[in-house]
């Protein structure tokens, strides 16, 4: 990951922009992860046997417990997790609505490709920003050891039917593009957020850090293809 | 709560019905909490504020972890979740089929009085086991300390509009026909099970003391209501 200089302040209420960009990283994460709550259990009810619908309840789960990590640290800096999730909630439902898996295998592919850039996009960030926030931000990312259930799933259905794999590939394709897509709009919208990212100040990434880091979210993401039998 | 003799077996191997008849118990337990944690997590859907909708997420959250614990008692015993699980699925799926809420103020009634009413007749049942699984129904049937944030807000909805009372009030009269009628078949399909409850050996309920446990769930039931503010 690209090597970014943190601020040094490490209270958040000495900066008010400062301040403001993390409670803006705070809710965009909120919003994520209670969103990626509904829609596991929502793609749950497509599993084939009852205890592959336990295996996406309990990554839901998983999800809804990193939501109330961040919803504490909100209530602790006095900030209601509705206002700072509300600015965020558009994006995401307009994400999920273009999305919306067809069936059970998009679904696991969706789950495991679209967090895995999500957390590789906020671990970056969190490289910004203070100690506490940071601990935060990597906590509540950590891989919930689901993966390999999926990546199981997943090469399964490829060995038992290699044509799925071309499908699945362009659906990974389509998720990337609107995770992009929906990303842009957040960054325009939200000045303090994108004030995190590429600080005026110095303290974000600089031009060659964030191309720096899109070359590693790309290559991250081929790798999990890889590792769910999908060639890109 | 009608006074049983547990049996006095306290190991579940050593009799092959009560065997049997502890395992349907612990599948109808394991598919119930899973189903509703499926169906808290849809209602949550219809959550007026993201607050609302992380709280009805909290409940289905705890009924995950419930279908956790029982989960891990099947495997104790050796038997897989889902084919304990299995029998039972129709059963939950009509209930919730015929009784999907048509709004947030709906879903909240039938989470408080669906599983008031399940909670009060599977204690009732745990009082007819061996000590280990009477823990543990006792266990997964607690009330996760969501009532009360349920009961704020059909209250509050119901001062403001007072029209709203009658329709959930015939809505918990459909919610309580619904359940009788799905319990029935269950008991029906379910020889071991139902000997748990009625059992020949007379470790479970006689007659007056089925009458008795009829009795206290309607009046359980009633008591519900008005603290939600319905009048039966």
């Amino acid at each position: 990951m690209a090597d970014v200089t943190p601020p040094e302040s490490t209270s958040i209420t000495d900066d008010p922009s400062y301040r403001a960009g993390v409670i803006e990283l705070l809710g965009v994460l909120a919003v994520g992860e209670l969103i990626a709550f509904d829609r596991l259990a929502a793609d749950s009810r497509m599993a084939p046997t009852l205890s592959d619908k336990a295996a996406l309840a309990g990554m839901a789960v998983t999800e809804f417990h990193h939501f109330e990590r961040i919803r504490d640290r909100l209530d602790e800096l006095g900030v209601s997790a509705d206002e700072a999730m509300a600015p965020f909630y558009p994006a995401y439902e307009r994400f999920h609505a273009n999305t919306a898996p067809s069936d059970w295998l998009e679904g696991l592919v969706k789950a495991y490709v679209g967090d895995g850039i999500a957390a590789d996009f906020y671990r970056a960030v969190a490289e910004t920003v203070d100690p506490v926030t940071r601990e935060l931000v990597r906590e509540v990312l950590a891989d919930a050891g689901h993966s390999e259930f999926v990546v199981q799933r997943v090469r399964d259905a490829v060995d038992a039917d290699p044509r799925v794999a071309g499908r699945l590939v362009l659906w990974a394709r389509r998720l990337v593009g609107e995770a992009l897509a929906q990303a842009q709009r957040v960054a325009v919208d939200h000045d303090a957020l994108a004030g995190l990212v590429v600080g005026s100040d110095g303290s974000g990434f600089d031009l060659a850090q964030l191309s720096e880091l899109f070359t590693q979210l790309t290559m991250n993401h081929a790798e999990r293809l890889a590792r769910l039998g999908l060639s890109s």
